[in-house]
């Protein structure tokens, strides 16, 4: 089915006009854009990944899609700050969710690898909500199927490059170590941003290290300010293809209390966008955000977050949309 | 774009299964059932009024359409206890959400008329997830256009047949005096069930009357048990034309602490759901469950009943459609 | 200050008409009544307790009687089954609140003594909010200082006549016995209504029954129904003056969460109000609704149940204000 | 360490006095009562089952043991109802949790087993707090192991006679039949109570009738009245040893919306409550309250549900540790 | 009435002494400051204005001045960082609400442009309580109409100088444009501080710039420093009449949850108040507190932060007060 | 009873593994470590003090040791900030909670004394977890009469150095004035942090100022930034004893909502960590971390910000315990 809403100037089939429809109305889809059946091609994807089995302590990111797509019935189609319309320089739509099975990890990981290739090889880049940080091995392996390895800037309060948990090699713990493992990662071209949790021991660290990461803490942040923060961000990765990977718990627990492994002492979300905002231009093929678990949010507001980082992210395509040769 | 879902073998489309799809994936619809585009034809279809304009209390049912599907992802398609598949006989179809106004009452109550009118008038019988009371008005006159004046159960803690509020005719304290007034109600074949609330005076029972309703409050209906509130009910009705609004504050607030002027004992869920199931088999024409607000909903319980009722009046066209010479 | 809302046609003055006045609007006073300073004389006064320095439990009452007012809003004037208006027929009014030091309980029942005696000995009838049940005594006290002796009605999950907790005799739990020792209450016409908590041990039965109190649990109301409950409450009480206080948490919490010392299997805000309109024509001289504690309610949930006894307490008032020789 | 608690009268340790230590004082343990370690016996055990990796809705019961102890702070020790003290006639403990791997249900399934079954076999009953359903199965066989096949209630919005989910044959919808196929059940003793959620089909019926399941729906509790439905359990259960399994969702949402798949209509708590005390005297030897999901709870009114339902079942083993020749 | 508190030494009535009366008793007023009718004069003036029927998401900001009132209970007398008694060189009241018809817009704004005139009329400075932003055009107007055309310091998200939604000129995301319109404003003289919402499209920018804002967004705030906003702030007002409008989504959702259209990246409440404090000195006529939308406030956090902001502008009233020559 | 957790290398008892054993499982003890009596000899306890009846507001507080504990689950062993295993360079323990009557401020306060000193003379230092400021005055008594006077670091919203509430001397307003005229403060080497609430009057100031404090206030720590004022109080400090006094209040309300007299316009958590960390190498001898009423708590922010910074204080003892010659 067409949408209602009519293409833009550029052939692009953005929001209905929030003048004339309520923003709070209509079936729900990512920034109340069309589906993927309603548009010709798809430059850029938002994607659902309601898979949650990876927790190690609170579940129930499997609802995080719902909640984000819902929470982002408030975004407007004009940013001011990048100054473009991002849903009007590329065709922007929301893919629904993938199918992943909640009973058997390893099943699920490669549903969801199956479920992100098709998209990533048809020229669409994808930026899934999640679910749990597991879901990152197999977007990552879908996107360097295509493009090679890659960098990666990876928000959040924990390292993610444990090795097992009660054997089990892939969990929202590991997702980083089984990547580099893979090869699907860049050494000297990655870095963990808004690291504090404590950790089990030293030699967490020390496995970190040996992978390649760079580490800017939590308190680097605050310390240094986010745009020294950029300014060393943009030399890390510099021209390499890049993977943003945000765990919404880089936040605050006070931006962000709908999580799973909360950790006091976090970005604050005006920091977390501002640094986003820097790394424009950086050659981001994906990315993802996760660990929303609704049930411990209120009012909205850490699915609200998340919703605005897909927004930044969707934005830093477009402005490579836009800018000339790209 | 046709479903994933395949047609059973009445050649509806139902549901996905859910041993394979968890009912937590995929972009929200009423009971996880089609789009009105993706189907070919649509016996019954739900349809979504988020307007809430016509409150005196505490508003937010704006949102009741969302939150409502969002609850209905964990309904199955076979009812037990009226022994059928309602999927799996007839069509049913999310018909999506009516833009209304929300700054305009009386342009809303045209475009709620318009919106719902033609899938009437295409055969389709509606239920109408509110959004508040203001919104029965303009579907009765579409069910009545197509049918004729129409018998009603209106089950409520408040009468809702006050004149005016602030001087203004149309809000959700007046649509049953409105469609008196307007020639769509059959007289005496009208009942309030739940009724409870404190009056503004007792003139306010003699307009009630005066219109021809009959009442069963929330007392009777303890007192009385619901199997002699159904017979009463279904002597009432006869075999007229049947419209069954339902106002989600007829339960009591523990079972819908989610709306907008909860009344204190009210009915319990499994009473109310033994009163819709026993009037199976009178003529149901349309009907609505309206006033969930979901700012004031706890895990969503409210809307999970109201999900549930909508699917309790989708299981008693069911019933109909299955009937010999039906 | 005179109140903007005129007398009615008794000379009382009553609720501004919520046709024209918003019910969410103004300075909060119980069901928007006018404060004790904005009319001359005063039959029945609502008087807020906040103490609730006597909890063994989740403490917070203290902010009952501020959560009960802004519930009490959405009352309205006439009473439909009483078929009277209850601030219609006598003049109703908000006493405002009792100040009670909360760092000590006998100055804090001093000062609840002093503070509704007042009251009292000026031919008021007074229906109290909690607070913790610790302020029935000097309630009680107030009462007794007036009337003598009186009958009670002790609607509560718990027995309420333990000797002392830690060695203090003056606690929530224990405002009964001492109200026995005193000499205020009346052997063999007292009541507790909803009794199901666990007891410390067999003695606390014993201990119960020596003072007088018949039990009806909150099990004893299901079995027998409401109809016969009322029936033996009446022969009990008989012509003798009466005291009734109700704990919130009698309730379910399903009814009532927002309490200190919740007790599941109790009774359902629809059979608490059939048992109190049930002793209409009793000789009621003052009430309390108690153990409010917002800090654990929901939208309102129980606020808005305790708003409502306290109505129905009023209209037990009202109904003996117009009878024919009251 | 021995407890502060001295024991009482028949040597057993129970409770610290709530009359000199506050309930909301000490480490947390089930009802205040000692640990394992603190005891020499143990009649009766309440033993934690944090495993929720089972669930096909909304996840959480992981955190179910913490906060049904939690609740349990409020209980007492005197059962004014059975005449009895629970915690003084037989040794009553709480046995911590087990351990379980949170990524592979069938290592869970079976350190649940392992756990469990040590206790049985030194002659403790065992009460295990959830956790989701998928935990009775190796309950199940532990207390088979010692006792051969048992009869069954079975407290349930829903079946669990299901086959499998995602291909996966141990889930919270399929221990029953699971537990039917290792020849773990009496056939002709057992029945679902509260059974009300719509079903996949219709064979899903013939499955369950198939095992020896009879059905007591949660509008038959409603029709017929507790005493019947006790007349009718206690009928089919007759002398055979049995096993009772709660899931809490067998309550109305009101009652306990904390729980993974709610649905509405179910039954109050206080009728779950006469209906466990009818069946005192039969011949119980385990027992199960599963499915509490703390994140969904309100004021921890499910917790406490589930706090009160383990200690209504051992109430249960008390009364037959008093009886004469028992 | 007189209130019990006695006057202070500058012979004006402040609040009662919390060391004597707890801050949780007495009928509620903004900061327990005396109600209008209690005072002879009434140089600052708390008035709310209970009307959210121009927002375009969440509404429920009619409820936001009884829930500031409620939360104001816990300010004191003293600012510590003004060095000043701001109830005690000033008279300060609470004018309880204006009552605005919720069903039509353009009868609301005529009350409540009424309803403030007569205060500002008679010499009172007023800092109303929303209410949604559509009330301060009326409130502008009655500024305006007694000291001419004002500058404005805008704190929102938002610019709030749309033009229509739906055809409506008058809602909450309008109000600076019709007030440009009506020659309310000083060109030049305006400014918006924390905007940060994507907008509709880059002419929004173009229409705020031509009506004469600057602008300062939330990055800007965190780049810039408070300090040096300050200064940017008191450069671009000078001397002129100054009005303050600041919508409680300036803060970031962490900090003020309860609102309707909340945005992240916000201001911190620190950094807000400081920005308040450097603006004492210039000229403010009146301002408004909008926006705070209670349903979706927790543990009354955003009540909290607005009850501090009507405090500061209160403290700014007195600074002037007290200063030589003002 | 021994705990299953092995010593680690130094001999101590530390956590249980957490790949090993779920996070979310066992009997709750703080950071899931042994109870006192699971070990022989303990260096650091952390007890709690459930006790609140000093508050001036609102009250819940005693629920803050069970919330912390359970909040406390999350963390892990290594403090990568620190380079320092906490739990592995000396033997930490939970010594359960200490018992202090509800009814009585002057028994409790005795009780608390008591419970405390004998844990301090037999030379484990305490971290205790409050209950409401109150207990910080008997906690010094006991560091004091084994240590002599302390210097102070006390960081909340308040002062603390009130004289009196309602006559009371003994309230959680007053612990800091009651602790000078005992003798236990060291002049000059006493400072709060992140002031901010409005005071009763300046007379305040000048109390606070003559028994020897400084204030940096909130606005303070934002202006000359963390590293500015840790300099400044390890100068005050110097080489003194020191007590740590933390009232969570000292938080913003965004990161702190679960508290009993929030102020806006405080600390990130991120903040108070980072000086925490900045006070390490001080001669630091006990502390406690006060007033989280968890039903004001959403999703457990305040008490995992209560968990991290009694684990930071764990720290500052852990560091010292391995310096050389410490």
């Amino acid at each position: 089915m067409r949408p209602a809403t009519p293409p833009g100037p550029g052939g692009f089939v953005g929001q209905p006009n929030s003048e004339q429809v309520p923003r709070f109305a209509g079936l729900t889809t990512y920034a109340r854009l069309p589906r993927r059946d309603q548009v010709d091609r798809c430059d850029v994807g938002v994607i659902g990944v309601p898979f949650d089995s990876g927790v190690s302590f609170r579940p129930g990111a499997r609802f995080g899609p719902s909640a984000v797509r819902e929470a982002s019935r408030l975004l407007q189609g004009f940013h001011q700050f990048q100054d473009v319309t991002p849903f009007g320089v590329q065709q922007v739509a929301d893919l629904g969710d993938i199918t992943a099975n909640p009973f058997n990890i390893g099943e699920a990981i490669d549903a969801i690898e199956r479920g992100s290739r098709a998209h990533v090889e048809a020229g669409t880049r994808l930026i899934a909500i999640g679910g749990d940080h597991t879901i990152a091995l197999p977007l990552l392996r879908s996107v360097v199927a295509r493009h090679g390895p890659v960098a990666l800037l990876h928000f959040d309060a924990h390292l993610d490059t444990w090795d097992t948990y009660f054997g089990t090699p892939y969990t929202h713990g590991t997702p980083f170590l089984r990547a580099h493992e893979e090869g699907l990662l860049l050494r000297d071209h990655l870095c963990h941003i808004g690291i504090r949790a404590p950790l089990h021991d030293a030699s967490d660290l020390d496995r970190d290290e040996s992978i390649g990461f760079g580490i800017i803490s939590a308190f680097d942040v605050a310390d240094r300010g986010v745009h020294t923060v950029i300014e060393q961000l943009r030399e890390r990765v510099g021209d390499a293809p890049l993977y943003v990977s945000i765990d919404i718990d880089v936040l605050d627990p006070a931006h962000a209390p709908g999580t799973g492994t909360p950790e006091v002492g976090g970005l604050a979300s005006r920091e977390l966008i501002e640094i986003l905002r820097g790394i424009t231009g950086l050659n981001v093929l994906g990315g993802d955000v996760v660990e929303v678990a609704p049930a411990y949010d209120w009012a909205g507001i850490t699915a609200i977050a998340a919703a605005q980082l897909v927004y930044e992210m969707i934005t830093i395509f477009a402005k490579r949309a836009v800018r000339p040769g790209a």
